[in-house]
């Protein structure tokens, strides 16, 4: 599906609005790709995203998940809006091994108050070989920016 | 719903597993309470911890509520047992602002291979009070810890 | 929690919008208790609602659990508006053995637009004795009512 | 993804299974297309399948996305292995409005024990357009037969 954004500002208000998450500073995460309806993420491993096996930990899938998912539908927003995750549910399909994770969320249906969108997040070996690692369906409400 | 520990020493390896997780150490969660069939998690605020309007990231919320149930599940497998989440729903239902999180699981269900757990993750505020902040809803899979 | 209606007469707007909706007729399914916030169904068993070692068949149980659900948020509406389904997440945790199915929601969080509730579907024996078949947690959104 | 069977004779006891289902044929599904680890679903519309606007209720979208899945699931499976679902997530998307619903499963993750799949649920109008109406994640287990 292909959207069109209702912001011509739309890509420096996305990066200022991700820009602004201490959390995804503190995880290294970065936008790697953006278009209306569609977020990318990258994220590189180190030892504080670790769960016990020394993988990429579950929550920081989730979040990579959430977030990528979460500024595909802000993509799509008009000036003044911004946008509250509501609900979302992952599912883990294989360990979180390598050296980066990349999250590719698209909006499914995109809506004035409720926006949903699929994430699915791949586990990038050294070999540059990719895997399903997760995938995501989420909810997010529009609200205003001022809110 | 009571539980009994299948494991003696429950406790002990639930927290050495616990303090394994370099993502949960790089937070700062702590284990506050632990019995058969339930854990409890606390995390104070900080800066890096955040979303875009200073209040804590729904990837940290979704981490506890994550963490907390596979705990409480895992503190009910017999000894050379692990688990893994197989998939997690979570819902948010205010916003994450407090100086910090409370997360509370408990199992629903206990299973040879399946154990289903919910968390609640309240907020706590500077005056002591507390608020449903989201609640989880999450499935885990036990396997062999050399696995 | 207990919730205060907006609506004095809630009880007879919410049996009659379940009375209006043809599924729950052809599955036989009845209100057995409604209160601000909370709602109960109940349904006997038949072979039309099995799977295939014959007991109740998930689909049922879902429907259950999301129509319970949506009608405990629809107790809370103010006149004029109803509610649709936004999402939900339905965890199975014993087969749905035995004669009747009773779904008890309440909701966790109720707001202006969305209101978020939780379900627990329990199967009923012969003897009386009942156990915790799924639970689920779904969003709804309220809408006017002519829309 | 391409999958293969591991049971030649997987599509007559995949159709075999669907047929047992009391609740499938009180609905008046079928099975419109069948290939390892992919399962199509088609329901006509009837007054005993809506709610209360008189489209397609939520439950019937819920039970085709959760028994579309499982199929496709199930036709991956070896001989004496049958599955339950463990759990599933519907985003409703768009009403069902229309003459037929049809839903569309593959397999995200085959597994020996847990595999995932995703259910797409399509309204289909009077002259033949079609919209998606409904999204689905689940999980299914596989478990002998016999039991």
């Amino acid at each position: 599906m292909s959207f069109e954004a209702r912001d011509v500002a739309f890509e420096a208000r996305t990066r200022e609005s991700f820009g602004s998450q201490g959390f995804m500073r503190a995880l290294g995460a970065r936008i790697s790709a953006l278009a209306p309806g569609a977020c990318e993420l990258v994220l590189d491993f180190a030892e504080g995203l670790s769960q016990q096996d020394g993988f990429f930990h579950g929550g920081v899938i989730a979040s990579l998940a959430d977030v990528s998912g979460g500024y595909a539908a802000f993509s799509l927003l008009p000036p003044g809006r911004t946008n509250l995750t509501v609900e979302f549910k992952l599912s883990l399909l294989s360990p979180g091994v390598g050296r980066s994770l990349v999250a590719q969320a698209t909006v499914l249906k995109p809506g004035r108050t409720l926006t949903v969108a699929r994430s699915d997040v791949y586990s990038l070996a050294d070999d540059g070989s990719r895997r399903l690692c997760a995938t995501a369906l989420a909810t997010y409400m529009a609200v205003d920016a001022a809110a």
